[in-house]
């Protein structure tokens, strides 16, 4: 699949902490575009596509996970990267399609690069490797404070937590600035949503942001 | 593990087709260095961690491999390469030892940039941050023109052939003229072994170059 052509379709992606609702929220982001009338596609990172699942294994459920270093961790998650926009993202924005993405590229600026200490540039670099041209339309990062994540994610009935979500506060802290900062340096295309109210308000005020972004 | 630090060992990899014999005379050449009293560690790529192995696992067996992009498979290649430098290799180093590698960044260069058709600049910037200051003292590339490589593999008993294994005669054809492009930019690092011949009489080639290079 081919990226060099310019799609006619809108990406939109979710960025936020674990717990800050972005599944929940890309699910009901769908239904107020189909409403519409807009065909609308999901998808998810790591993941997304059946390699991309593989990938997500590895990162996610892998015992060992505090020996995996940053840079296999970086070059994992751009792996299932450019596959899902390959094989998915780029035909459904050809096709003229709404895609909604939990995660994307500014999950590795924040994750990797800024949470995880690795130098800017070569981050940077990679990430564009992996997706081509394909930058998001519009990305919306569902803000909530690191207590909020951590709280959220201690009731969640899962066997055993993963990776990230075994992953102190000092970690959430920096993930969050990293979030703040993109949002602040690139307000063309990314917009912060307050995550601590219902999900209803926060459905409500990513709707009025998309709405505007794109003049529904 | 920090790779700012120059290591005191050595680090020798060994490149070549699929059927040139790398394995056979990684293990042959390490059996030469024990003899002189050599601390040896032999690891190979994809794989040499636990994780690189879960990698190699996606990348050689993947049902659907004919589906998965250059990009991804340049990217897991690396990841597989950054788990292993900084879990087994560089530590190696530090302790003055002698570490044999099958297949290591030429690979990348050669099999998603050459044959593959992935432009040169970013797989060498993520070959470069995939590894570090870890670059290899000597490389030696097995040269067999890709009518032997395919006549070796065809003699394979295996069940199914993984993904490269079911690549054509071009994508060999392209390989070979990667690595003898290498060994023709890069005379002081990277050597050229004629691979038609006996076992031992590479054996001794191989050995011949590697006692020169490091005055053994």
């Amino acid at each position: 699949m081919p990226l060099e052509t310019k799609p006619t379709g809108c990406l939109i992606s979710l960025e936020g902490p674990e717990g800050s609702g972005k599944s929940t929220q890309s699910s009901l982001l769908a239904a107020r575009l189909q409403k519409l009338g807009k065909d609308v596609l999901t998808t998810r990172e790591p993941g997304g596509t059946e390699i991309g699942e593989q990938i997500r294994n590895i990162l996610v459920h892998n015992s060992r996970g505090d020996e995996m270093c940053p840079e296999t961790e970086l070059l994992l998650f751009t792996a299932a990267r450019a596959q899902v926009v390959r094989e998915v993202i780029a035909p459904a924005l050809c096709a003229g399609k709404y895609v909604l993405s939990d995660r994307y590229l500014d999950s590795s600026t924040v994750y990797q690069g800024i949470a995880r200490n690795l130098a800017s540039d070569p981050v940077a670099q990679i990430n564009r490797f992996a997706i081509g041209n394909v930058m998001p339309d519009i990305t919306v990062i569902i803000d909530v404070p690191p207590e909020v994540s951590l709280s959220r994610l201690s009731q969640r009935v899962t066997d055993v937590p993963d990776r990230m979500e075994r992953e102190n506060i000092d970690f959430y802290r920096k993930v969050r600035e990293g979030y703040l900062l993109l949002a602040k340096n690139m307000p063309d295309r990314v917009v912060l949503v307050d995550g601590t109210r219902t999900i209803n308000q926060v459905a409500q005020a990513i709707w009025e942001h998309v709405q505007v972004r794109l003049g529904l």
